[in-house]
């Protein structure tokens, strides 16, 4: 399903986890990266290194050779970001799942969105081949551009829109950062006992193995599914200490019982 | 890893996911089935069907020539259960993972604890290999039985009292529970938008996947780490319609920026 479409210049703007892993994602599908841009030079150096491309630290810098700037900074940043950029017919994305597609509209006649769907680290890579990317633009030109580049790292892409990209964000914030947050409750609660977080580590696999081929709602199971008042009585008592974690647990049970 | 101890012979009393999956693999691991204790006789002749076993309905017929009973009910039925059962040298167990192991000293002058710490449903099947089954008993020849049992079907072992059991049983009711009730809220979210919850199953594969070489609090993604309030309070405003999630959100929010 790839396709590389290596003639394209791309220049990368901001230098954290996501445009870590997609630059190194185009890089490794044959596009040329030319530069990458971070308000700090050491960020900027150390992925441009990785990309065999230029650091900038200066918007004014930016190569209008590229064929594709892709704006992948932080969500509060971008707006800045974006008044600082005058390209003119090439096309400008940024990454970003809750911000609207129009906040580049005076950067670029041609913008869009490009939102890969996954939760990014520096260190380590994704296989981007299977990574819903959610791309909407301006002009079906731009579309077709963002698919092609799309196929080129990925097997899965989505056409949504800026309304429907906010309710994708919002799940997701559900599905992986409380995922991942009860994950380090769990840690936290065994490290205060003196024991391992490995331990846990199979049934935080089944559990996420579970829902590739069933719906999560048939697949809950505990105490507060069953109502088994008195083990979560006793999981309250041992929380005791907690008034913020007991508060959760108590919320997070109502919610799966009612 | 595996040594099967074909000879001896098991009683399940129980017929819900966990008694099973114990079962299946019990079988499997070369042990004879004797019977199924179910209070119904339908769920008891369904499980018995497939260890190749007799379904009974009666704790007064238990086959006194198994060698281990293995009480695999509800943890609010397990004293109940227990109160019916009389043996004499026989080690009887009971697989759950907040109920005192005491709560048998009146079956048998062997009792313990074989609880396997993971997540089961009838249908889906468990790869018991990985699975940490934690056991406690009243004595080291009991001890000695239940590892030479665990050996048969898992490589991952260990000796875990009551207290300590009851901290594992907590951290899991986050780490799975209260984890696969957030796939079912990002699900929902997904659905009243019509927007497949497929979209999401590589990013919560992913976020399992990241914490298996890596500490849960230090991959710790999203809006509420970055205090991006912008973000949350856009989120915070999709949710408006569901005061309950709206509570779950923040107070997740607040204890992930924390």
């Amino acid at each position: 399903m790839k396709t590389a479409v290596s003639s394209q210049k791309i220049v990368i703007i901001g230098a954290g986890n996501v445009a870590t892993q997609m630059g190194k994602a185009f890089y490794t599908a044959g596009y040329t990266i030319l530069q990458v841009y971070s308000r700090s030079l050491k960020p900027a150096t150390t992925l441009a290194k990785k990309l065999n491309a230029t650091p900038i630290t200066d918007l004014k810098k930016l190569d209008q050779n590229a064929a594709l700037f892709l704006v992948s900074v932080k969500d509060d940043a971008i707006s800045r970001v974006a008044k600082q950029i005058k390209i003119k017919e090439q096309l400008i994305v940024h990454t970003s799942g809750t911000v609207e597609m129009n906040v580049l509209k005076k950067c670029s006649r041609n913008f869009g969105v490009f939102y890969p769907l996954q939760t990014f680290s520096k260190e380590k890579n994704v296989d981007f081949d299977v990574v819903p990317v959610c791309i909407e633009a301006n002009n079906k030109k731009s579309i077709s551009s963002l698919q092609s580049l799309a196929k080129s790292i990925s097997s899965n892409i989505q056409q949504i829109d800026s309304k429907q990209r906010k309710i994708l964000h919002l799940a997701a914030v559900f599905a992986c950062n409380f995922t991942n947050h009860m994950y380090t409750i769990a840690s936290a609660i065994l490290l205060q006992h003196n024991l391992s977080f490995d331990l846990l580590k199979p049934l935080i696999a089944e559990t996420a193995e579970k829902i590739k081929n069933g719906d999560p709602y048939k697949m809950q199971t505990g105490p507060a599914i069953r109502k088994d008042q008195k083990t979560m009585n006793a999981h309250l008592k041992l929380l005791a200490k907690d008034k913020q974690l007991k508060t959760i647990y108590k919320l997070v049970s109502d919610h799966i019982s009612s």
